[in-house]
């Protein structure tokens, strides 16, 4: 099934220990939207300006992104600058200059709005509930978030807690958002405050999965080298959406939702391995399915031999 | 089979934010032999002094373990004392007394030198070097270790570690050992110094075992409620020893391995739900395997249902 997809669509200029570039492709809709592509077809919603370089537009299309939902104005593209620390677990944010990003109001082509799965990536708790108040009664909603929104936007980001099957968001976001340091009960918490699911990301650390009646642990994918963790979230978050999309029939359960968290964790595995969006765009299912299995063999408790 | 376990044996005095006590049991040695005691007979080394209280002795007798390697001299036993802060994750040595312990010299039974398992728990590299040189080719030896070895005894920790099978250690002290920032690059490189196998343990997150082969990550044990850190690593090592003891009968795998530290980690996530060894003392088989079977149904990538 198809997938929905809407979140900010950028140009970065990224500055690592080892590499760095201008006006590159960015956003948490565009690493999104392109992970998710790997499994199911994806219908983009947001805006650029008219600056936007038409190699972007052809890379979306190469990897058949519906484009129906993004709006193309007059004006400059959202910007975002930051540079990381040597060891890449720091970053500074330099710059961010909205642009038409500021005036963004969505609005749903009429083919989108009865998409069976939606992947609000991070933007305005706001943005993210115009997106969800045109849909007609999708199946499964995740949403993604960040500490400034928990900061600047409490109220809305808890209004549309209870309007999401599940959220996604990192350690330190869990601890601010409920106040409690263990992330167990943070997860916990969460849930109580709407969604089904929570999923708790611990970077290097991997990531820990809340339902009703289950829990599940999953490690991170063992990498020797990490070149740029720009993306990392919103591709974790579109391969998992997007995994979820083309293999979930019925009922989305528990196991389906395990199996998504380590599909998640592959693409963000291969996205943060080379700088920018490199990887991902010469990235196969050969190699996403490889390494789940490598991924799945380093996870057993108990094997033959 | 059995396992010769040597280390630290004192009286602490622990002060967390919701408990305190005095002259408690405790010392690497301690809770080392007492984890492996619920797999396998434990044949202890170690020293305290004649102050040493004999509901400790007790303690140790009730669980099976072998006192024979036990010297108690005139003077007063190992103290060390600490406190920990608030979010139990980082502590304060307010004093340690090594009184008796300041002149040992483990001198080992001559039942004991046959023994095929060996756990040098955390105490000077060249006592563990000592108790080695003593015993008739083991099996398999297993090392821990702590930072302060890695800043004042370097030069016989790297001696160590050409005798051993496998070092444990925390993530912080494998970064200051190798000088690698990556947890994968130093566990690697702790290899090429000697061990065949190093365990990389990461707190609340887990750890990382690698293998000529092999490598696996293993999460931790999600717990709600930490009362008391002190002895978790000792614990898992004792743990992870006894249970290989008790359930390899020719080479040890990297299937034994992983089994290992899995119940390394469940050993471990009872010892801190308690103050103390309070939940060690009254554990039982039924525990430790009704958890192993949980922790494994949650770290599961592939469930039906």
């Amino acid at each position: 099934m198809s997938i929905l997809v809407t979140g900010s669509i950028a140009l970065d200029s990224v500055k690592t220990p080892l590499a760095s570039g201008e006006d590159l492709l960015g956003g948490s809709a565009s690493y999104a939207a392109l992970a998710a592509s790997f499994f199911t077809p994806v219908k983009l919603v947001g805006i650029v300006g008219d600056d936007f370089p038409k190699a972007n537009i052809d890379l979306f299309r190469s990897r058949g992104i519906d484009l129906e939902g993004l709006q193309i104005v007059p004006g400059k593209t959202f910007r975002w600058s930051g540079e990381y620390h040597w060891d890449l677990n720091t970053r500074d944010t330099l710059s961010v200059d909205l642009n038409v990003f500021a005036d963004f109001q969505p609005k749903l082509p009429l083919s989108y709005t009865d998409t069976p799965f939606v992947l609000l990536a991070n933007i305005a708790p706001s943005l993210q509930i115009h997106v969800l108040d045109q849909m007609e009664r999708p199946r499964f909603v995740i949403a993604d978030t960040m500490d400034l929104w928990i900061h600047t936007a409490k109220a809305e980001l808890l209004q549309l807690l209870t309007r999401v099957d599940m959220l996604i968001l990192n350690d330190s976001e869990a601890r601010e958002l409920t106040g409690e340091t263990s992330l167990i009960k943070a997860g916990n918490r969460i849930r109580s405050m709407g969604p089904q699911y929570v999923v708790v990301k611990k970077g290097e650390h991997g990531s820990l999965l809340f339902g009703p009646h289950h829990f599940f642990s999953c490690g991170a994918y063992p990498l020797e080298d990490i070149h740029d963790p720009t993306g990392a979230g919103d591709t974790f978050a579109g391969g998992l959406t997007g995994w979820l999309a083309a293999h979930v029939g019925g009922d989305v359960t528990f196991a389906d939702l395990r199996k998504a968290v380590v599909y998640g964790s592959v693409l963000a595995s291969y996205n943060v391995e080379s700088f920018s969006m490199d990887r991902l765009q010469r990235l196969s299912m050969e190699d996403i399915e490889a390494r789940y299995t490598l991924f799945k063999a380093m996870s057993e408790f108990e094997v033959l031999g």
